[in-house]
């Protein structure tokens, strides 16, 4: 069983509009609603390989009884510590004449401590019987910025890995929790480093494999980057590898990184050695790319994926 | 009491942004969530006058239950009929910098006949004790075309005036049940009539009243006709009212219309003649400019509107 860790759960609301008037009345030709949030695209994907999964997190008002009960007709099992205050919402606008997307992403609901310890004493149970646990996406206001370092050090005392996916302040206050895996894209790692670490032909791999071990020496136990369609970089304690998908996939790229993370808590949970557990969580994240939504993949993607994919270990980074 | 039949309510979102990405993510600084659809800001307008009002609708699903939370939370009574499918949401971006406004209008739930005909007989019951009835706003597909028109025909059976505000095919459907008022504002009569009724000039009131006798000879008792700045125009059996505010209202005009016809549906209750009724209207709809959000207005600009409207019989019309 993997224990995913949503905090900051959302419904994800798109509306498809053939041509966007940005000044006046649009009738959506297709609307939907679905719960959404890094952590559940995870929680899908990992449900879909298929691997056990239950989530965890906070919810509150009516649109956290909506996340709730999206999460429960997709049968991915989840335990919401109920807040007062009422989950977020996301909007996506898709133009679908001039092939643009306008998200707009609500902040989320204000946390008590009160109930962040009500959520941490209900993690603290649910780690017994766990395999690993991911910890992902973003906090919501009131959380302490050392949030996911405490949460990874409880999965730690349990004997767990943790994978950790967020960004800014709540990626650097992770760090102290040891994770064995983080997992930042490149704009992400840029932030965290403080830098740029591309030029114009693309990532500069030696400078992402400095800024990784940065990372390491904060307390990360190994780094994944993901770097879109040129695959990933893995940063570890037992070498560099660098992972490429076979071809060009072209698609949806919301939720990729979301799908390589199911990959490497997967692999993790099953023993792989480093260049299976890269194979396979480069393949799911383009066969995700090749998916209609976050969250989602086909088999039939993945294996052909798997089956193209190349993980060469880079002992010159 | 008033009973206002809302059939198509929805949950407003609105989302403030400093200056929105139409192809990339946007962090919205104001979020605000509440019921809407044109019937709700009558309610609020009614009630805040202060004037007795009940809701009456249909509404389903966990955003049904928000619209029925937020009419508690603001103390407007509310009864709806609950229906399988999900009431609707609409979504507005509002653009500080450009000072424009997006809206998103999700178009509302499958009705069926076996939930029509349950809302019907709670709204037979409900006219007991009323004074007059609002019908207002869009029908939910699957609704009959002549919705309306059984309503309004109820109404009457129990010695009731109604009050019809809609558009298109439920308006055209609508004129059969004889309501007491129609409400169109310029567009919708241009609609219903089938061509132009203005020029470079403004509004052709001549052409006006002719398109405004038409909806009369298919049933309508009187016509109201909002002219946004230009005040309204009232064809009725007792002759032909300009109805012109004091000044030129900056403001919000959405929702104004609706505050019109709150200020009918008051002033008919009262027994106030032509002339006093459609004053109170105009200063009410002017107000209602003036303030920052549907169904919503100070009663000191109501009061000073009030001392300021002019109401001119045109017996040259």
């Amino acid at each position: 069983m993997i224990l995913v860790v949503c905090l900051n759960p959302a419904l994800d609301v798109t509306h498809h509009v053939a041509r966007v008037s940005w000044d006046g009345v649009n009738r959506p030709m297709a609307v939907r609603a679905r719960p959404g949030g890094k952590g559940l695209n995870v929680a899908r994907i990992l449900r879909a390989l298929p691997a056990q999964v239950q989530v965890i997190g906070m919810a509150g008002g009516l649109t956290g009884d909506a996340v709730r009960s999206g999460l429960a007709g997709a049968q991915v099992p989840a335990v919401f510590t109920d807040i007062a205050r009422e989950t977020r919402r996301t909007f996506a606008v898709v133009d679908s004449e001039r092939h643009q997307t306008a998200l707009f992403n609500e902040p989320g609901p204000q946390v008590s401590d009160g109930e962040y310890q009500r959520f941490r004493a209900q993690y603290q149970q649910a780690l017994t019987g766990c395999a690993a646990v991911v910890l992902s996406g973003s906090l919501p206001p009131g959380l302490p910025g050392d949030c996911y370092a405490e949460l990874a050090g409880l999965a730690a005392q349990a004997g767990l890995h943790a994978l950790l996916d967020t960004d800014g302040p709540a990626l650097a206050g992770g760090m102290a929790g040891r994770p064995a895996i983080i997992k930042p894209n490149l704009a992400e790692l840029e932030r965290a480093a403080g830098r740029e670490l591309q030029d114009s032909g693309g990532p500069d791999l030696p400078a992402v494999v400095r800024a990784a071990r940065e990372l390491m020496s904060a307390g990360a136990q190994s780094v994944v980057v993901t770097l879109g369609a040129d695959g990933l970089l893995a940063v570890t304690g037992d070498g560099v590898w660098l992972g490429t998908p076979g071809g060009r996939q072209t698609g949806n790229p919301t939720g990729a990184g979301d799908a390589v993370l199911a990959g490497l808590a997967a692999g993790m949970v099953l023993g792989r050695p480093w260049e299976a557990l890269l194979a396979h969580a480069v393949a799911l994240g383009t066969a995700a790319v090749a998916a209609p939504a976050a969250g989602e993949f086909s088999d039939a993607d993945y294996q052909r994926e798997l089956a193209e994919v190349s993980i060469s270990r880079r002992e010159d980074l």
